[in-house]
């Protein structure tokens, strides 16, 4: 039943998946405050830049999972551009590359990373309920899903003059992949609300893009979770994981 | 190529599965640990029954996954008997009924547990690697990941006396769960091992059933981790998840 009093307008629909960023963006996780304060390791710093790898690595292949599931060749023409700026072009390497570069300028061996056997599972885990969560429900979902790009351009912001201000090892060149992001996420969060907000015109279907998002928050926490119980706490890392360099190991190194 | 020196034997294979229990069975996790030398918390004792009965719930749907994917009767008879552990007969619970009594037992709200809308998003990204590994894999991967229960008694023989010893409100009744696995484990491992056995008569589906005993391990190390990051790190409860009343968070209550 839709009934008027259920169905939200498209104003309070926005408000309600803003506060559920609010509530539950990775960006108030500790790893993340640790991180943004100058309180990580460089072991802690790699750890991150590893498993974070995992996660981009698998944005394209989820975007073409819902290219795939979309009758509408103007929604795909739109939702393409998110590969290209993965991918790359021809001649110039997208955000993936850009990841490797920040991953080479911390240390890491690139094999060992493009690789992700040394990932921690609850990272590839979470990775896998992604591309599972884009698979398996509604196109509506599954675009819902990517709506965490509302509060990146802000995580952003923030991060990027605090690691350079707080690392002696972190420069303008490392951190690369996130300058473009400032301008792709924003764009691309913009249509996905648009999309939701036209598509969910039912109560019901209002709720499922609320609790996308919540999954999709809870999947970028898990990832924090996971790298604060092996890399945080001591003697906590899991068989087979990434085991840092002694010499990284210790503060402000 | 399957060289005489890269093929091992069956009882090499089962030594190098057993080896990897050894290494990386869940019952070396601080948080089983901690649980039984009795360090838990009641309140810790709950979030780890909460977020099993995830992995409990969908035993027979892996299970019955498995089953269809097998073209042989004899095989699917035998495996069969695992969905009928787990999910009971007319008149008389199974496997899933008798962790939820455990849960009763501990005091937590039944429809609560069974909604699993409380569960750490870390147990269902884990549980859903399960799935997707049994459906996405070989046959001989997903019977090889069951080889866990090859570890399981010694287990449950270790654990059973010591929570009754170490907790004053865990009683046999509780525990009901654990009394059947005892035999059941071992006749479902061994089978189970036979299959593995025979099936893979190539290094490469050898290499192939000993990784996906690792990947399992994984699944069920994952778990604890989560649990341990969330219940037992002081402020980590993820957004949304089970918060355990004050009265139990106090150790030996």
């Amino acid at each position: 039943m839709n009934t008027p009093a259920g169905l939200m307008s498209g104003d309070e629909l926005e408000q309600t998946l803003r506060a559920v960023g609010d509530a539950r963006y990775h960006i108030h996780h500790p790893f993340h405050k640790m991180m943004n304060a100058g309180e990580l390791t460089k072991a802690q710093m790699q750890a991150w830049a590893l498993n974070r790898y995992c996660y981009q690595a698998v944005i394209p292949k989820k975007d073409a999972i819902i290219l795939s599931r979309s009758e509408d060749p103007e929604f795909r023409r739109e939702w393409r551009k998110r590969i290209v700026d993965h991918d790359g072009e021809d001649g110039s390497g997208g955000g993936i590359e850009r990841w490797l570069h920040l991953a080479d300028g911390l240390g890491l061996d690139r094999d060992m990373v493009i690789s992700r056997k040394k990932a921690l599972p609850a990272t590839r885990f979470a990775v896998g309920a992604y591309v599972d969560l884009v698979s398996s429900s509604s196109l509506l979902v599954a675009v819902a899903s990517s709506l965490t790009e509302m509060f990146s351009g802000a995580a952003i912001s923030e991060r990027v003059p605090a690691m350079l201000q707080r690392y002696d090892y972190i420069t303008e060149d490392i951190l690369a992949y996130f300058t473009p992001r400032l301008h792709q996420a924003p764009r691309d969060a913009e249509f996905a609300l648009a999309m939701v907000k036209q598509w969910a015109d039912t109560p019901e279907k209002q709720q499922a893009a609320i609790d996308a998002l919540v999954t999709k928050c809870d999947i970028l926490w898990a990832q924090l979770d996971a790298l604060y119980s092996a890399y945080v706490v001591p003697g906590h890392i899991p068989p087979g994981a990434f085991v840092p360099p002694d010499a990284f190991v210790q503060k402000g190194t």
